[in-house]
């Protein structure tokens, strides 16, 4: 369909990749709307911190609670999208770790705006193509260092009566097609685990279609349709802001790369200016409905050790080590399948070593605004 | 340990379980402490309904919202349980099925409540034992047509690369364990699986202990305690009341018992009287710090056209059909394994043809308060 007959709407327009969509599809033509209630910006003043670079004018956003279901039923009623993006969740994983109220803010407003998008779609919208951002994060369970992270939301096993193989598999196996198993290691990350069951039982109890992304961490400070200054928020705290991006904060600062613990955590991870591309890409290519299609967005499988050493390498920046505060294995196997994206037409992906020094020069605009001790961790999640 | 050693925290203790556990536990010699936010009554009296028997002074109840982290962190703080029996949820799958805004606070009542005792525990006494009632009604997906219900939080199954299985397994076959398979039917069965996985996270983060009680539905008007009158609540509505209690309040009545669509629903069902022995074993029987404990709570496999049979032969009741408005199947294999409770030393439980009588008797002492129409379902879940 030509981007003219589209119509999109963005949840969560005021987010880091909310803003860069909406640039991004609005100048290839696709007719956007945007609402957001500016709670990000809430959180991350509420942590001490600001975006690196100024933020827009929000005049032209809509406010809207997406986890009201009034507010979010009467945009949907009448604006009747082609498309939904959800993007209006609370992203980060150490956030949901800090207390009682944080945690459950986080899951209540994650499910809640996610249901109520469901429900809306059920009684206003049934055919319109449901774009969720999830995370890899959903496939933290350790059988995956031993199999293949599936991009499919089943699973084929097999089922042995026997527990015993040593000699081999007996006679009497069946095959059997699971929910792919999921496991997750923040109670945000379990948000989006939850997020996902909702979404495909309500596809297949009322028939909608979904396409849920399960999204690496997302890097880079502008999209290429960014001429002049970046357009969109940049965090770097070590609450909203991933790994990536506090590396490059650090090396413009001169200081060590906080590496947590050994460095060998292995993420699958995606250049801002390809996450918006590969959404686009979701949106030509809707599901039937009745289906949830599972997309892992990832373009390059990185370690944290590696990813120190390509910025240090490129910014002469000290690599550094601080006490892990998470719980998490720090080397471990890591064989996410993604072909589906390419298959879609997303082909030469950016590098992420050839978008560091582009992200040096945009954060290096803007060092003066540096808060430099939101970087380093606050919260044990273990206690 | 002797009854008179522990201190038994139960939330919800003004529902239909909790007021038969702590009339139970207490004649028993236990130390009982009892919190409920009345949440139940409003719940029923909002679908035009209340329970059958009078309900008794509220007034020895501490009044606290579980989901409300700072009253539920005080009581926890000041009392130090030994044991929480947590019943304080939305208990009603067609209830959630209602409407947007039913479903929302469904899944934010029942994961705040569990999020907020588990951050509550994990500050003030963890090594308590948490005892949180879940359902069998977690394990909906088809494989388990094929295979038996596991009563773990684990699994064990094959995975091979080859999907073609057609000349048999080949050699590079290994065995994972991965998370039982989960699949819900209602957004209130999602949101107790969502509760069994935030404990389990939680067990494995914080070193806590807990057992997840998968119940089936639980029938009856009395516990072998309550000499004279009824003392606990008793619903037959179509949202709160399950099959059981309707059919006898039906039979009552001397109308057809309404059979949902062909009526080959298969259950696991369980007595009121052996589910408070069961929550008692599960008190002297805890896990180790650190693990969660999964019990399969059902001591009868019946078909709901078996217990239209059973009722109907009992009380010469004419067996009728309405329209299932449920999206469920209506013929399906079931084999839950139960043993944990058995060797825990649950043995001889109450059939549910020796029940119903008793039953009747009790629900014809309060004949004239039945309002006949909220027992057919109003609630169609596909739309």
């Amino acid at each position: 369909m030509r981007p003219r007959d589209i119509k999109v709407l963005i949840l969560g327009v005021d987010g880091y990749i909310g803003r860069a969509l909406s640039i991004y599809l609005k100048s290839k033509g696709y007719e956007v709307e945007g609402v957001d209630d500016f709670s990000r910006r809430a959180f991350v003043e509420k942590i001490g911190s600001a975006s690196l670079f100024p933020l827009p004018d929000a005049s032209e956003i809509q406010f809207t609670s997406v986890d009201v279901f009034s507010e979010i039923d009467h945009v949907i009623k009448y604006y009747k999208p082609d498309v939904i993006v959800h993007l209006a969740e609370q992203p980060s994983a150490p956030y949901s770790m800090i207390d009682a109220q944080a945690c459950v803010d986080t899951q209540i407003r994650n499910l809640s705006s996610t249901l109520n998008v469901l429900w809306s779609m059920r009684e206003h919208c049934p055919n319109t193509h449901l774009i969720k951002l999830g995370t890899m994060g959903e496939y933290g369970d350790w059988i995956y260092e031993r199999i293949d992270i599936p991009e499919s939301s089943r699973m084929e096993l097999l089922h042995v009566d026997d527990n015993d193989w040593t000699s081999g598999i007996p006679d009497n196996w069946i095959s059997v097609d699971i929910p792919t198993p999921k496991w997750a290691g923040s109670f945000y990350h379990w948000s989006k685990v939850f997020d996902s069951y909702n979404i495909e039982f309500a596809c297949k109890l009322w028939d909608l279609r979904a396409t849920d992304i399960n999204q690496g961490p997302v890097y880079g400070t502008r999209t290429r349709d960014m001429k002049g200054n970046p357009e969109t928020r940049f965090d770097y705290d070590s609450y909203f802001g991933t790994v990536v991006n506090r590396f490059v904060v650090q090396s413009v600062l001169g200081i060590p790369l906080t590496v947590y613990g050994k460095g060998g955590q292995t993420r699958g991870y995606i250049n801002l200016n390809d996450s918006v591309k590969a959404i686009e890409l979701i949106i030509q290519n809707p599901p039937k409905n009745g289906e949830l299609n599972v997309v892992n967005q990832l373009t390059e499988v990185l370690s944290v050790h590696d990813i120190a050493i390509i910025v240090g390498t490129l910014t002469g920046c000290e690599v550094g080590v601080v006490t892990n505060p998470r719980v998490e294995r720090e080397f471990h196997v890591y064989n996410p399948i993604h072909t589906k994206l390419k298959k879609m037409g997303l082909v030469r992906p950016r590098k992420m070593v050839d978008v560091i020094p582009e992200m040096v020069r945009d954060v290096e605009k803007y060092k003066e605004n540096i808060i430099e001790d939101v970087i380093l961790p606050k919260t044990n999640w273990r206690k």
